[in-house]
């Protein structure tokens, strides 16, 4: 079995840091968050652009060869509602550590970012949802059906199709957690890969609340087989629980120094 | 769907503080750890008086009224190789707040525990066991069934047998922890109970770590549908994920302070 992947979401323009390190190509904030990420056990990074609508393929050809250039080609997701921009950015981009992740497609109008993958031998994260909050996992599998035939009908390898079930808030959907974790094991049944935005769950909890909700979710999340997550890394709780469950399911041997590694 | 239900495993007469105060009768040590771990929010306690082969209907006795009179009637789980010394527990506890667990029953030379519990309108703990550590799940399945059968025999209600799977200890047997959560799920899939001494997994491994790993553990068999676990609820991080898992299965409602009740 493989180990778990966790994707590193600390590269976002949310962060006012961040954007502002964009805006002035400063590459000394992003590489900081960068080193952190990848010290507390990142596999890929997340790179989020946002919609860049001006300067997006100019933007990210700058932040992948940032990135990759100082952090031994870290793999990396991109992250944009530009499209062209992640097209740019898998242009310069090196696959010595792994194919590049389009962040994301969905069943709706973002169907063509899973052509944008396809057409790129790209990994492709594929959200389970058409126009919002599927209503049940009847739902949810009709859309995964929908993209899994247009992905390997393109020439896709399934499991390049990283199915996200949408995690969903505790706060105002707590009865419709274990259905994401029921659906999460659906994927799995099919020998599929999965991912997705994990802290959704506890958006809204007090802050010192969130990585133990967080923990106990990846940990459940991982016994029905989720195989990846778009999470903080920096997230020291979180991290360990996905070690110690990546021990359980013998996806990694145990030694005294796991937590370390 | 029932909360998690904690039983707490200190008061043990492996402690040398616990068996000072159960050979001396000295209630201050006893009652200082039943207080640690109702406060910390288990739900039984577990009484282990070892073998007491000569005092332990008079012991056990003394320990049931002494916790019961300072506690509000807590449950208890009567822990002992002297089944004369659980017979007589069971005469002077008070079932107020619950029924009496016996701790444990097998499918081997302590099947007689499961008489026992029957005999007396008890809660069961049942190894899924004969001699030793079952191969697999199908030997799992065979004591579950003839446990079942038997209590079942004896009119007791089937959801008052306990089955544990026999957590597995991780340094040695990694490669079976996931056949002992399935078989967790066995158990649920049938709407029966569970519960098992779940810190066994992490036998061995550095101190620091073993709330970590516990977590992960109780987390995920939680996923399987575990519904009892004997622990430490002095181990805050672990009683944080129980608490929270219960969160994400609708077991309990959220409100941000639910950490603290």
């Amino acid at each position: 079995m493989a180990k778990f992947i966790t994707i590193g979401e600390r590269i976002h323009c949310i962060s006012p840091t961040i954007r502002k390190a964009m805006d002035e190509k400063d590459p000394a904030p992003i590489l900081k968050r960068a080193k952190e990420q990848i010290d507390a056990g990142a596999t890929y990074l997340d790179v989020n652009i946002g919609p860049a609508e001006s300067n997006g393929p100019e933007l990210m050809t700058w932040a992948v060869k940032l990135l990759q250039e100082n952090f031994d080609n870290v793999p990396l997701a991109f992250d944009t509602a530009n499209m062209k921009a992640i097209e740019a950015g898998i242009q310069v981009y090196n696959r010595a550590k792994g194919k590049p992740i389009v962040n994301s497609a969905d069943a709706g109008d973002r169907i063509e970012y899973l052509d944008l993958a396809a057409a790129n031998d790209a990994i492709c994260v594929a959200l389970c949802s058409k126009a919002g909050v599927p209503s049940d996992n009847d739902e949810r599998m009709s859309y995964m059906m929908e993209l899994l035939e247009r992905g390997m009908g393109l020439g896709m390898d399934p499991l390049d199709m990283w199915f996200d079930p949408l995690f969903l808030v505790i706060k105002g959907m707590q009865d419709k957690q274990m259905d994401v974790l029921e659906f999460i094991r659906q994927i799995a049944e099919q020998g599929l890969n999965s991912t997705g935005g994990l802290s959704n769950n506890s958006n809204g909890m007090p802050k010192h609340i969130r990585p133990i909700m967080d923990s106990a979710m990846v940990a459940m999340a991982m016994m029905c087989g989720l195989t990846s997550a778009i999470v903080n890394p920096c997230d020291l709780r979180l991290m360990e629980t996905i070690k110690s469950c990546d021990i359980i399911k013998n996806n990694n041997l145990y030694a005294d120094s796991y937590l370390e590694i």
